[in-house]
């Protein structure tokens, strides 16, 4: 990447506007009204990448220097999708507070934070106490534009199948970042709380199990209203849909005992929890994370039409609001032209982020969330 | 400004390398040699411009929102003479261990620390204990970009005049974080120490003066080998050259009782200590910081440069071989040149920066600091 000036700087007069003393009078006026940096600096269009590099990928924890392809690459997909002009951050550092504090110290550098490849349960309360205390929208990509995407993808398979969110039982097998996230954006596009059953590694997670926590107690005390336990296997038995968001296998057996005509989402990457020709064999519409099969569930149709809507807004947080309308301008997008391989748009269709930005900044104004 | 990309993203085959799956391959590359993020990301040739908002130009103590506009503006300055990549940085805190504390986590974002506008003494604390700690150049402008330029400038003029820096007696009028480096950096460069002095907004700094700073304290040891005392009428009298780095005013009598064929550097901006034609009444050779005046003593004749050097040498810091060799070479751009009214390239002269350049870098490599 580059970082690249928008205006000439070759002359005299050039040098003394860009700088001194030209530069004073712009000084001057945004003391006067610092909302001004809006208008005046690229604070309006710009992003920062913030990751503690704990949980890149699926690599784990390979610290900062080593997320920072990673963060270079997303800051590419924000600006060739979204036209936001994203900086990559890579911290050293992976205390809660410590990171807190860092990006508390940055934000007036910035329109927005993203926050990328923070490892579960740490990155709930960064995201949760900078969400608090800034006034730009906060916005973790792992769980966020995941669950966006997914809720999207879930819609237009439901339409497809002539079914309705609110009749489905779905499972969402893991309860790190994604899971947590897939779970309340389900709930918020209209999946009723109790038919969600959401599992970790150790099963299904329900509020008798003494190991859970705090997100996970709070899921437990949401979700799952027939009080099922057990294993994945057990969850699945019946269920609508499968959500795999976890990295672990499931055995075809489960996936067979699914009701019929079900849903597979199986977003691990790179292996999907259970491979998509298998699942094609019980499920009506099968979705992976991969781009070497249909149907792929992927942050790139959210992120940048996000943050482009929360900026054209002057968005001063990220509401349920306007997540939920990022899904449905998604879904919105291949409406008109769903196939079972073809619920989602690829992530090269040049219609989704523009479509997805003006969804979000009219979510933003109606939240009255805007500055 | 604007993040570009270096390379096209247009195609599925573009997206899978610059992000998933093709990024991991990177990302394994660098978690087994760190070294790796200088060959493989944008680390290599990034600056993040940092500042505290607290003494932006003149304008003293704004904040960081109103301080993005000059670290905009010099970031788009790096870019064009130094092809150096820089980001503007603005931190909401003025707390030296809190600024320490958040650059140190920034830091393997980028491949150096150029911090700006920065208030006194603070900013000498701040310096020295991230200079320590990291392993990339860090690099307060306000102090050694003003203290390269301005010894740059004396050398041409001492030459002009068939003088010697190691004859001459020195004032240096200001005792901030541009007076402290520019003594320094005289000294290192062959003003003998005990012919400078240094005056603060009191009067001359001496040793038996109560009221010091420890950086202050540290000054009046090594300076005033005479133990002169008074104000700045006092030390002007007989001296060869004043350099002016306060902003207060000097009255034309101080400067006519200068020893013959003095030097005037009245650096304050917009307004000189004393006006340029005032000076030359009574000097040979006058200088001033302003762009409608001839000799500009500017920095942006030294910060691309020196980075642009640091980072072609991989260097882990800067030390005053590279500074001292950035002044030789900006003096030697218009060595074959000099005339009373053109001591300084101009600040757009293309010649300047890759002359800085080379020298920093060979510089570098003589000190044995290169990674």
């Amino acid at each position: 990447m580059a970082v690249t000036s928008t205006v000439p700087l070759s002359s005299r007069e050039d040098l003394s506007l860009a700088y001194t003393p030209g530069v004073a009078k712009v000084c001057e006026a945004i003391a006067a009204d610092p909302a001004l940096v809006h208008r005046y600096t690229w604070v309006s269009h710009t992003v920062a990448v913030v990751t503690d590099g704990s949980a890149v990928l699926g690599l784990g924890n390979i610290g900062p220097a080593a997320a920072m392809p990673v963060m270079e690459g997303k800051a590419v997909l924000f600006k060739q999708f979204g036209g936001v002009d994203a900086v990559p951050i890579c911290l050293d550092t992976q205390d809660v507070d410590e990171i807190v504090r860092v990006v508390t110290a940055l934000a007036p550098s910035f329109g927005g934070i993203n926050l990328e490849d923070i490892a579960a349960p740490r990155c709930f309360e960064v995201e949760r106490r900078l969400a608090e205390s800034l006034s730009i929208p906060v916005f973790h990509d792992d769980q966020h534009g995941t669950a966006i995407v997914v809720l999207a993808a879930l819609r237009n398979a439901a339409t497809l199948l002539e079914r309705k969110l609110s009749d489905l039982k779905v499972v969402v097998n893991g309860a790190g970042a994604a899971g947590v996230a897939v779970t309340k954006m389900l709930i918020a596009g209209g999946v009723p709380a109790a038919d969600v059953v959401v599992c970790d590694s150790r099963g299904i997670i329900h509020g008798d199990r003494p190991d859970l926590t705090p997100v996970k107690e709070e899921l437990a005390g949401v979700t799952n209203g027939n009080g099922l336990c057990g294993s994945i296997v057990d969850a699945l038995d019946g269920a609508d849909v499968l959500i795999g968001v976890s990295g672990g296998q499931i055995p075809e057996e489960a996936v067979a005992a699914m009701a019929p005509r079900g849903i597979v989402f199986a977003l691990a990457n790179p292996t999907p929890e259970v491979h998509p020709s298998v699942a094609a064999r019980h499920a009506a519409v099968v979705a992976t994370g991969r781009s070497d099969y249909p149907n792929q569930i992927n942050n790139v149709l959210a992120f940048p039409g996000v943050f482009r809507g929360a900026l054209d807004a002057q968005a001063t947080r990220i509401t349920e609001g306007m997540k939920v309308a990022a899904a449905d301008a998604i879904a919105g997008v291949v409406a008109d032209e769903l196939h079972a391989d073809a619920i989602v748009p690829s992530p090269l269709d040049p219609r989704v982020a523009p479509a997805v930005a003006a969804a979000v900044a009219d979510a933003a104004r109606r939240d009255g969330v805007t500055r």
